[in-house]
């Protein structure tokens, strides 16, 4: 394995670099939020930071890597996801020299961890080491791999035990456990030096936030975590407005297949699971709903979903779609009983939503084109897995549009910028923080004029009445669902 | 005026209990989840508990109290709304015993005042006095009525001032000041013996809430507060799907309009603004909005609805209904702006929303039929007013439906076991609190047979990778916004 | 019974005349296209003309009757259905003479039966007889009644036959037949004199223009026809978009049930089971959709509903609703297999959708309210029918708005004035004829101000590469299909 | 240029065949009513005949050759637009040998028309030259080139006037010149020699079922036709499902930018329009409609769509969407006022709905990539333009999706069987044809079971009471609308 951190940058073909300046053009004019903070912050808040991120890398993403080059910071990227990276985005951030990428679609497990350690990695030592001094995070990948090079290190320090890559069964792990191992043996404090100047991470997502709260709870967490999902302007508009848009996109994409009549069954009903029920009825599909929270499934009631025991259902069902954030949602035995083509796709975090391995290890496979695969049963009926189980948005289609990224990656910049510039001022302990909801205002308030869209100013009468001024202080208590 | 509470009760029309009854028994089939809780409750919690409830005498409110009786409580009945009587059900409750109402469709204010004061006034002294024990509110109405006569008995002690009527303007506030000079004069620790034993109140409203939290934090607060509005499976559901049904009706029954083509401004994007939206946009009108809170309106935006300042659209607009909860939101200069028989109304709670005063100052009135009135300006095009100003689908129609309402008022009765049976246990202080979001999910678990949903178990390995467990804990973090 | 004819009418209250009159006001403001018509004939085209209407007696029909009146005609009314009268109206328009009204909710079937014979017979004979020279129908039922009593009067010519009312089973013939004989047993000749001078009828319905060309094939029409129902403007717009309105409006102001989540079978998917589709479903509903033809059950598909056969959901259903112009649709077998408190309704066209009369002869009835019964099996559950098997929207809420009835009915006025304007031409024998599209395109139009659409104009160069001019010409050929 | 026609096949890339017969076997899952027609017709009713198709050569198209040739026939085919070639299903098709194709994504004008002729030119002479004996015709363009022929041909018959390329500005009518006149130097009685072996045309869209109808009207039409496109399994379901399908998946594919909250204007509001605004609807888009039709106006009025005229709205449009049929819909004018970056496509027919002529001639052109251009003007905003004016769901995406194009395309086969057995009968003349009802229903009814629609049936009583017998009869009129 190629040592990726020694490379300015590792992509898959410096060639597409001008189409994705092309594309980077079109998504700035859809991207207000993140072109005001560029505006707002021209004295460079970020000046002397080291960013490490691990996010899709899509032309969204890319306004944001240039976004927090233009506040000052000193970038590195990889992806979150095998699938997820668009090339011509990534070309066009290593080609101009914002970032130094790591970043291709269709890495292999082992190439995917050796990209994120070298966004981990810069080249040269800046007096406090080669760490990065802040993290934007998805999913926790990158969280996690401190974390394990931290406790690796530690066991080794006290009986000189290396991590065992033999140990597991888990793919994905194992390559971890073998770039720890491999890097234990080459300097046994190096993910020590690297927690030493770390002054936080943002995370994006329910699944990553949702570990961090775990650490957080057995007092595992090493530095403080900005949790941007749950901002209003990311968890309601990303997750929901975000998949409604990008789940029939990639069905599309992957299969043409006419939604209308179609029997869909959505396993999850929270935020992601709202917008991919909501887009599957507006495309005249049937929509039935698997929850295992009584509120969410009542909400799903309320909208006219159906909401069943998928083993009630599983026979009838065309379209099948795991958005839970849990493991073995949808299980080999499921699918066993599955009409012939029925399509089976991942938009909730994780592979493992889908029993994917127990299908490789089962079936035969044909291959129809990258991302969509027929999986074949003895009984000679198949179901066509699309992205090979992971996020399908992503792998089949180009994941969220720019709008609603803009508004979840101004919180990520706010939320960069907050960690940094308060980095000495013992605002944020080994906790995990939201951003303050006037913030979560602003992300909003940046994006409306886009749309053509205008605020009521209140009278000093009613902002009395109401006892708020929308001028200075929230609209809204903090405990408010919107 | 005659002192309602030596009267069993005072309603409309007794002969109207059968026909009240006929419907409660139709009603208790749509609200599994009160007729759960009647089952639960045989050991009669509230056993000893008097309630005094102030909130709209529907069909659904007489299953609430029937269910409250049947849990042991002896209650006593208001309305907290003039109009929103359906004096089927005010019969239906009062020639049963079940309660002591005092309410009637269409009460002056200074009835409406009376009864209120009926409801918190036990004809016998129990030994701690004629007061409730515990309060059902819906806007707050009896819970201002005793802290202002707290304060007058206060002011009273210490300098002998008399509650002045001819101090405001208020037509509604002078009728309060009325009860407490001459309820002063006849007691002046009357409400002083009610404090003394109260041991809380539930409260159902986003205002009634709103005026809590003000006292609370200004340290005004008398005892303590279960605020329901806040559970999920109310302002959720009620505020969001209730409003959603009742506001079409209401404008369908006062006017027979169609709405298809129609433009509609919704003032205010909150819960009960998103219903309301919702209904108008899936009949096919064509709906603008207006909003002081930017993540509101970029919610409006993301749900295909303009966004707008209503000046810019007055002129245009043929129905336009208030949600928002602040003062003088639809004006006199609005209104003289708008198409001739444009329709106004009011969703929002209080008719303040409107300027109804200056309308009725102003303008020729030309009654059509109960609660629709044509309000004629100098140039001759009039706007159609429904409901006086105050709530359209209350007073217009019936109000929210019983479904929807079972969830309300299960976490209503649930409320009311929870401040009695722990009334001498000290765990509520002087403060507002919300249920623990496990009852929230048991309301919720509660409704879904009647639609026939199922949820989904999950396996030990499942509630380990979530480290969650459905069956004992929340399925959700507190601050997950549904 | 009363010789309704020789009164200058017959209604349930004549103080409602005032209620009625304000109602007919804010109507005409919604019906745009009648007031055009007051305004483009005002040189009184139905001068002379004798108009005998059977069509529901609501506020939107007596600003049809005050249309036709304002034309010129001499006008007589009675509804076409025992229920669908609004008192109001028939008081305005029988107070103000503008017609001779002889209709009130709630009729038996004699009295129906009689209020049509009385709309047909002038009291004075103006030489030409005491019938009258135009006729609206809805339904067919008036012009059943002439070409029945044309041929009881053949056969009593022939050989002294009169009708016998004990030959038929069915309540509503019997009522037919009594009145036949009497009437020949006054006159022998009272029919043939009436159809002597009849130019013609306008029909309503898909059901009675089914009836008038089953008529025209089998050679018994017996004078020329104009098929309203399908004007596009007719049977595209009141029958899909009227239904649409007024079914969730009929069954909420019976039942005030929630619609969200509820299981919902609509019977038919025409024109009204479209409307009625689209309605529930946008009421959140879990729509279900029976057809017998393969072309509308695809239409249903595509739009997402589930097409099935009524025997294996009928225990899961909540709501039925028949719309199919057949008999027998909803069986009492049906019916004792659906679940507690489902409701049954009918907007298709006859009672006899619904096995409304084994019900009756087999179940216990527990009337709640006016138009609104319980029938309970022998299991104690039980099924709610709605306006006794008659059509909801008129027997529990007010019919279809005026917006869209102002299209059917501008269509109806445009075919009265052809029919009697065109009299002595020759231009309409014994057959059923649809009216040119142009003014089924001019209807339209005169519709489209009053929502704020503007229309585009062809540059000449266009309609030259078109082939059409809209100014002059249809824009569409006869076969389109909208 | 080569001659194509000598060549077995002229396609992209022969590669490709694999997997376009992997894609071939999923639509064939999704196409019922193709799969049944090959089982219903294997005596091979096409056997003997050749037939020539011009229509997109996508997946879809090739399970209808491939359904063709299943029946006996022998069959040539090109695209009927540059773009919409899938190369895959060429490549599938033309390797299989099952059809001689010449057709590539992206061919320039001049090849499109030889790959016309190639369609419509044998190699071999059968004894009856070597032209088709029917054929399918998407838009008349084959159907035109066979009609200018024979003029051309006569005009040089009388006076020896070649055909003159200079004649014309029309870019494309300069190609069809072109090659009549090169033709008609080979030899003079080519198209005489075609036309007299044509036993018909089946043609599937609205603008080329136009043209047919103003052929016929002039006395010009040269051989019998059958109009596909007004089968109601045609025109209400791809027109109409498949753009609503489409329209959405051709702009993400193009430009990933988001719908929700977007100002859309679609020009048109017939079947294609109707989809489209429905798609943007659902999408959360603000939709306006333009047209000149006051019927279709209305109906847009009453699905909640704003009717405007465009310049009234054209500064606030983000996406403009052309769907008329008719030409300069979308002029520079308009374009230089739109917002920067407002998308612009064409999904009516003909690119020249969109002045894109006139856009090249002044505007600074950047490709983005292929089919998606942006044309910056003067002042430095841009539009960007999709197909280069051209079908956007074909040049964009991959056109409506299998389901749907199996009910088209059933019609066209049994278009196909029913001209070629009836060759002989003289049951066709040279006019315009539609297929029977009865064949109609029987379309729809091959695609009911793929989604799992089950029809009612009848009893006897109910068929003698609706004089209708759906296992014999249409169940419908033939003017029904749908």
């Amino acid at each position: 394995m190629a040592e990726y951190a020694k490379m300015p940058y590792n992509i898959a073909d410096d060639s597409l670099a001008d189409f994705g300046r092309k594309e980077i053009n079109l998504a700035e004019v859809e991207m207000p939020g993140l072109m005001a903070c560029r505006e707002k912050f021209q004295d460079k808040p970020l000046k002397g930071a080291r960013i490490a991120g691990s996010l899709h890398m899509t032309i969204q993403t890319a306004v944001l890597i240039e976004t927090l080059h233009s506040l000052g910071a000193d970038v590195r990227w990889c992806s979150c996801n095998i699938f997820s990276t668009q090339d011509q985005a990534a070309a066009a951030i290593a080609v101009a020299g914002t970032a130094a990428v790591y970043a291709w679609k269709g890495e292999s497990l082992e190439e995917y961890w050796e990209c994120s350690l070298a966004a981990l990695t810069w080249p040269e030592d800046d007096g406090k080491g080669n760490g990065p001094d802040v993290i934007v995070d998805d999913g926790g990948d990158i969280t996690l791999l401190i974390h394990q090079g931290i406790e690796a290190e530690k066991k080794f320090a006290a009986d000189g035990t290396l991590p065992d890559p033999e140990s597991t069964d888990n793919a994905e792990f194992k390559c971890v456990l073998n770039i720890l191992k491999r890097e234990l043996e080459r300097d046994p404090r190096r993910w020590h030096k690297i927690i030493d100047r770390i002054v936080g991470v943002s995370e994006e997502t329910t699944t990553g936030v949702h570990r961090l709260y775990q650490m957080e709870k057995e007092g595992k967490l090493l530095f403080p975590a900005i949790n941007v999902n749950d901002s209003v302007t990311k968890s309601k508009f990303d997750n929901l407005y975000g998949c409604q848009h990008s789940l029939p996109d990639g069905i599309m994409r992957a299969t043409d297949v006419m939604l209308c009549g179609k029997k869909v069954l959505i396993c999850g009903y929270g935020d992601v699971g709202k917008g991919c029920a909501k887009a599957m009825k507006s495309n005249s599909a049937i929509v039935y709903v698997s929850e295992i929270d009584p509120i969410c499934a009542l909400q799903a009631c309320m909208e006219g979903l159906q909401v069943v025991d998928p083993a009630d259902v599983i026979g009838d069902i065309d379209i099948l779609v795991t958005a839970t954030g849990n493991k073995g949602v949808c299980t080999y035995e499921m699918m066993s009983k599955m009409k012939n083509n029925a399509i089976v796709c991942n938009i909730g975090h994780f592979d493992n939503e889908i029993e994917y391995g127990t299908l490789q290890a089962k079936c035969k496979r044909e291959n129809i084109k990258p991302q969509v695969d027929r999986f074949i049963f003895d009984d000679d009926h198949a179901v066509i897995i699309l992205a090979e189980g992971r996020l399908v948005n992503l792998g089949c289609a180009t994941g969220h549009p720019s709008f609603v990224m803009s508004n979840s990656f101004s919180n990520q910049t706010l939320a960069q910028v907050e960690l940094w510039t308060e980095r000495n001022s013992g605002k944020y302990k080994k906790s995990v923080y939201v951003l303050p909801k006037k913030l979560d205002e602003e992300v909003a308030r940046l994006h409306l004029a886009k749309l053509g869209a205008k605020l009521v100013k209140l009278s000093q009468e009613q902002k009395d009445y109401l006892g708020i001024d929308p001028d200075t202080m929230p609209c809204k208590p903090e405990t408010y669902r919107y």
